[in-house]
């Protein structure tokens, strides 16, 4: 942990990065997740060495073993979190360490390594440091996506020897395109997202690919989301195809799903419990 | 249909091949997965143009940007089928049209293009054609891994607009090291692998990374291989980490549990079944 915890970033700032004038041409109106900063992070893990070989270099293409086994079996975890840009030009973030801990869970269900808390933290800081421009104006923010995933060159299933950590930055204004002021969501009888015993807690490749049919669905049926019934029983419900539910009462009172191995714990749904019992407000964890 | 079936393939082959000696050294104990061949074919889809540039050539990392969706969202399904020697020389295929057609089954689920029948029977031929030199002798085959992923730079989670699919090749031994005459096993009770609803019936990588963490527990108990019980009740047992199972009886009949969403349609069950009735053994398909 200490050697770990010690590990030196190489910087490898980008020889050419992308214009002022044409940067400021795209954080116009950048849209969600397809215009990308400068930069990335990397760190590498092997069984033998631990994570070691972390830089900072300008964002480039991967060059990648096509019997690399995230391609045959999805052994990838992911984060995402954003960073705003605050009144005095400098940047923030919104509680990143909970980003930290929630990607060791999710790495720990899918029999990975434990980044240790402090490098996840080090190697975001870096990149909004080195990429601070990409940060929009007005409402937009930079959304950083931090991933891991699993990188031995083998067909065998089992849990890789060897890893990649990346850090990557893209321009983002709203995720909806929508103008209304309410996400619409169609509730999906036929696929499930996550059942017990499953992966529905850990944020994985996984449970995306397996939502996308029902996601398809929803947007066919004029939706922005899917609404996800349990596996089980399939009556109750637990969490949109992008993130966890709140239903608001008219009395004002508030419930959300339990947490319990099947939904996302996300970061919003903690803060929002948190916020509404500090405020008087009653919620509930209800089925 | 037909623009796609008549897609050619432009072949680039090896310009400096692994050597014969060493080739030959290399096909004495190949293990599982992990000795590769020259070549590899790849067709890409984009949804503007549907299968295009079909190539053989030589077998490369392929450069992917850190934003390709298969990396966040494991959008991403494959096939195993394996290439044996024949007494003339020649190579067979254990019924391939049937990989083809759950290669099909799995891309519908995960809401992925559909590769023509033919265009995935000729891949896997002309890989076999060219790379027919790493075919083990005795009891080792061309083990044949197809497979696609999503290929978009794009951070939204939608189906890709983009994917690849490739045919790479492993000369193979036998999957399991053991010397004993039986695969051991170790049921799990905490971990389940699908779930109704779900994406058991695919051959995606979300499936096997769900299994790693229940998988690894079998090994840190001395079993080859881990039984998941059903989701729902979680007291059926459905599948094998890496294969179906089947019951046989003191008096001679077999039972394995029945398809319906949650089960890989294995190929050598389809067989197994259909021997095993034309044999005259009672065998039932049942919980």
């Amino acid at each position: 942990m200490s050697k770990t915890q010690s590990l030196q970033f190489v910087r490898h700032p980008h020889p050419s990065p992308v214009a002022a004038d044409q940067r400021t041409a795209l954080l116009k109106n950048p849209g969600f997740g397809r215009v990308f900063s400068d930069h990335m992070v990397t760190i590498r893990y092997h069984e033998s060495q631990g994570w070691h070989d972390a830089r900072i270099e300008p964002r480039a293409p991967i060059p990648m073993d096509p019997a690399a086994a995230v391609l045959h079996y999805a052994q990838e975890v992911f984060e995402g979190l954003k960073a705003y840009r605050t009144a005095d030009g400098g940047a923030t973030l919104f509680r990143p360490q909970e980003n930290a801990r929630r990607f060791q869970k999710s790495a720990e269900r899918l029999a990975m390594p434990i980044l240790p808390e402090e490098l996840f933290l080090e190697a975001v800081d870096k990149l909004v440091n080195i990429d601070r421009e990409w940060i929009p104006d007005g409402d937009g923010s930079l959304y950083l996506r931090p991933f891991m995933f699993a990188n031995e060159i083998f067909l065998g299933v089992k849990p890789s020897s060897d890893y990649l950590f990346i850090v990557i930055a893209s321009s983002v204004g709203a995720y909806f395109k929508t103008d209304a002021p309410a996400v619409s969501v169609w509730v999906s009888t036929e696929y499930t997202r996550a059942a017990p015993g499953g992966t529905g807690a850990a944020k994985c490749g996984g449970n995306y690919a397996a939502s996308l049919l029902a996601q398809a669905e929803a947007t066919r049926h004029g939706c922005d989301q899917v609404v996800f019934l349990d596996a089980v029983e399939q009556r109750w419900i637990e969490e949109l195809g992008g993130m966890n539910i709140f239903f608001v009462f008219d009395d004002g009172s508030m419930v959300t799903p339990p947490l319990g191995g099947t939904i996302l714990p996300g970061i919003t749904r903690a803060s929002l419990l948190t916020l509404a019992k500090d405020k008087g407000i009653k919620v509930r964890e209800d089925r």
